[in-house]
């Protein structure tokens, strides 16, 4: 399909040509050898022989039946029904879920079984698990570089250089942060790519899976492997040991407080600025392609707002101040400038820049409490391990009841808030279909439906190239 | 209501007596001073009045609007529907669950609030734990008969006594686990108590929580504070400490296999015969209670199954079994003759002497299950830990990827089995609904469901005792 788009354009491209030396080109080895041909004509055939071929695949898997399908409902009702209630004595056999936006279908995974998706997100957690553990490897080199006694000792030939303020300044201070970043420039793609084999079937899925990801990864890596570095290490069985986490995170995290200040300004301020106000990246992607993608720089899509990787950065910078407020409080002037930034940036980006590709009814706000709650429980577990360094029993214990309290207000608003975020409730469900019953038009849209969901790979191939009946669209109504 | 019905009771006992002498009683204090009376008048004026009082209080209560109420659909697609689609916006407002039987309702939390029921079962879990903890205790002492020093050294006075060969093999080998026994005999009311403040709407909930809260104490009091008293009295925190544990369960569990295969002998086989074959206990306190309540001793009711007492002492001994076969295969002939005994027994029971209260709809087998699943896991930990012990790295870390399959496996089950216990598929629902339309039978069982659910709080009172117009029911049809 993305052959004939290709060939297609090359054609559109050759016919607005004018020069008559480019339109022709010789037959045969590499195009050195052989009589000289149209070109025109030599595209032209290529793309009837490539076109033919794609009608043939679609009518041989056309006929073929698929374990899945589209069910469309008169009333949001009986949609209700059929997505809530076990359809069949074996669950894993009919297995409902809410349709995706026609736009939002990713068609991978629409036909596969039950075990198939299972399995697929089983190994996708492990190759996550092994993403995660390798990424260490960088943030060691960064680490590395943030201690300039332990860089000297590892590469002595370096001294000379390192000795320079200025070299030792940029390093200590700038350089590791940006690697870091580096770093986790591909990070995002790599959990996108994960999540899309993970048995999702729309877009919208993918990226709050990957959103997920991203956001465990980002305080895995960056805020427990920056803040225990030395400890993990040498020891990297700690976390088996919950005991000694409050002590040893008390005894490790406030040290890195100027390493999270540089990173606020670093990540924070930079990449708000770089990455979202001036758009760099796309626009050195874009200015990279143009001249191989022919004459089609005006099909530049409208951006859509990437919230894989902006809602865990958001997130992350929310714990990094609530832990860091009562150990270095010139933390929150830097936050608060970052926050500032982002109100008026982000504001302006999602009224004007950004297109939402898909709605997202919220589904991200419960990232969103659970991140907030994590961030608290971690705080307190922090203030537990200082008062208990500093020798204040009492101190310490008195705080033991806020992370249960906080666990327990996260419990009740799973209870109270969280069944809105998953599905509507029957009252609005059937407020709406009333209203339904009386929008004269209902019937267009039930129309519109027919047709509306239908595999991109099925479609009709819709180029204007000649007026024979090749060209007529292979399905007439919806499949 | 129950001192109305003693009353009654004595009233029918005293008409039934022949000597005159005992239908007389003195009035005033203590029945000495004051004028002879006839007893059946005095205490058919008592009746009388506390049978007006009763209907004065139902007809005060009678009036109440309860945010609450038993709903009744004409098809089962329909009460599934109420079941499970969130009726209104606030998930906590508009509660649905399922009816349970008329028998078996548990009216004092029908109708209290989400929150009232949530805080009850917060509150419950803490007590829980609390009765959990405060447990060790006796256990404690149980472990100190068990090792003759340690009593030697605590209460040198008894020295004299353990010397002798009879009384040291009493109190090694059958005390213990008797002692224990008796104090774990104490468990299953407080347990089901706890339970029914917990906030269930029916007995049989409170009987499935129970049984679960049962079997959690069970394996925590017996198996690990047995295993590792030793340790635990002076570690407490070893649970604290996830790494460690293969190697402590490895030193601790073998060696006390003694005392478990005894435990299998003592409370397996013994409480099997006793206290199922026999029913002992209740025997006993039918004894007791007949002098004292007049001669309703035909009034004996056919007993039901106390599964929360039965199925965690059958599971704690699969665990046993599970844990045990392969470092002390002893064990085993043990627990086959306690298998086959039990099987012979609990048949017996079940189809001649049990008569089931409610029909549990195989709501306690995903208990089994994850009960099985986690005596294997347990299983392979203490595998790992005793190849840990003896120096064989290799066979411990092939062991490892035996809890994680058997883990998964449980995840397939949960996912492709669990849906079923929970509730019934459409297919079944529609099945069983069009099946309705066409029983004649039908109407009568709707016409009785209108008077099925009652709260016995407004029962009219049914005793024959006169002919006047009091008798009458107080209210006529259902509420």
């Amino acid at each position: 399909m993305s052959d004939a788009k290709k060939l297609y354009r090359r054609l559109v491209h050759l016919k607005s040509e004018t020069n008559p030396q480019r339109r022709s080109i010789r037959d045969g080895f590499c195009g050195l050898f052989g009589h000289k041909v149209n070109v025109l004509d030599h595209y032209g055939k290529k793309l009837e022989t490539l076109e033919d071929n794609v009608r043939m695949e679609q009518l041989s898997v056309a006929g073929k039946e698929v374990p899945a399908a589209f069910v469309s409902f008169k009333s949001r009702l009986g949609a209700a029904v059929a997505l809530h209630i076990q359809q069949g004595t074996n669950p894993t056999e009919w297995v409902t879920e809410r349709a995706p936006e026609p736009q939002d279908i990713h068609w991978p995974f629409f036909s596969s079984s039950f075990i198939k998706r299972w399995i697929s997100k089983l190994l996708v957690v492990v190759a996550y698990a092994a993403v995660t553990i390798l990424f260490l490897i960088p943030v060691v080199i960064v680490q590395g570089l943030t201690n300039l006694e332990q860089l000297e000792t590892y590469f002595p030939f370096l001294e000379s250089i390192l000795s320079l303020t200025v070299v030792s300044e940029v390093i200590t201070g700038y350089l590791p942060s940006l690697i870091l970043q580096m770093f986790i420039a591909f990070v995002p793609p790599i959990m996108i790519m994960l999540s899309s084999v993970e048995g999702c079937i729309s877009f919208s899925q993918i990226e709050k899976s990957a959103c997920i990801k991203m956001l465990c990864f980002t305080i895995w890596n960056i805020f427990f492997a920056n803040a225990l570095s030395g400890t993990v290490l040498y020891r990297f069985d700690i976390f088996l040991d919950p005991k000694e986490i409050p002590g040893i995170l008390a005894d490790a995290v406030p040290a890195q407080a100027s390493f999270f200040i540089a990173y606020v300004v670093t990540s924070g301020w930079t990449s708000l600025l770089s990455s979202v106000l001036f758009r760099l990246s796309p626009l050195i992607c874009s200015i990279i392609k143009k001249p191989f993608s022919g004459k089609d720089g005006d099909e530049l899509k409208v951006p859509s707002i990437p919230y894989h990787s902006h809602i865990p950065k958001v997130l992350f910078f929310g714990l990094l101040g609530i832990t860091y407020f009562f150990l270095a409080p010139l933390i929150i002037p830097f936050l608060l400038v970052y926050c500032c930034l982002g109100y008026i940036i982000y504001r302006n980006q999602l009224l004007i820049v950004y297109a939402p590709k898909y709605d997202t009814g919220g589904r991200f706000w419960p990232t969103v409490h659970n991140s907030t709650i994590f961030s608290l429980v971690l705080m307190h577990i922090i203030a537990i391990g200082i008062f208990g360094l500093k020798n204040l029993s009492l101190a310490s214990s008195l705080i033991v009841p806020l992370p249960i309290l906080t666990l327990l207000f996260n419990e009740y608003c799973r209870k109270r808030f969280l069944p809105i975020f998953e599905d509507y409730p029957l009252e609005c469900l059937i407020k709406k279909d009333r209203q339904d019953q009386n929008d004269p038009t209902i019937a267009v849209f039930y129309n519109k439906l027919s047709t509306a969901y239908e595999d991109p790979a099925l479609m009709p191939i819709r180029h204007p190239r000649s007026t024979d009946d090749h060209n007529s669209p292979l399905l007439q109504a919806g499949v």
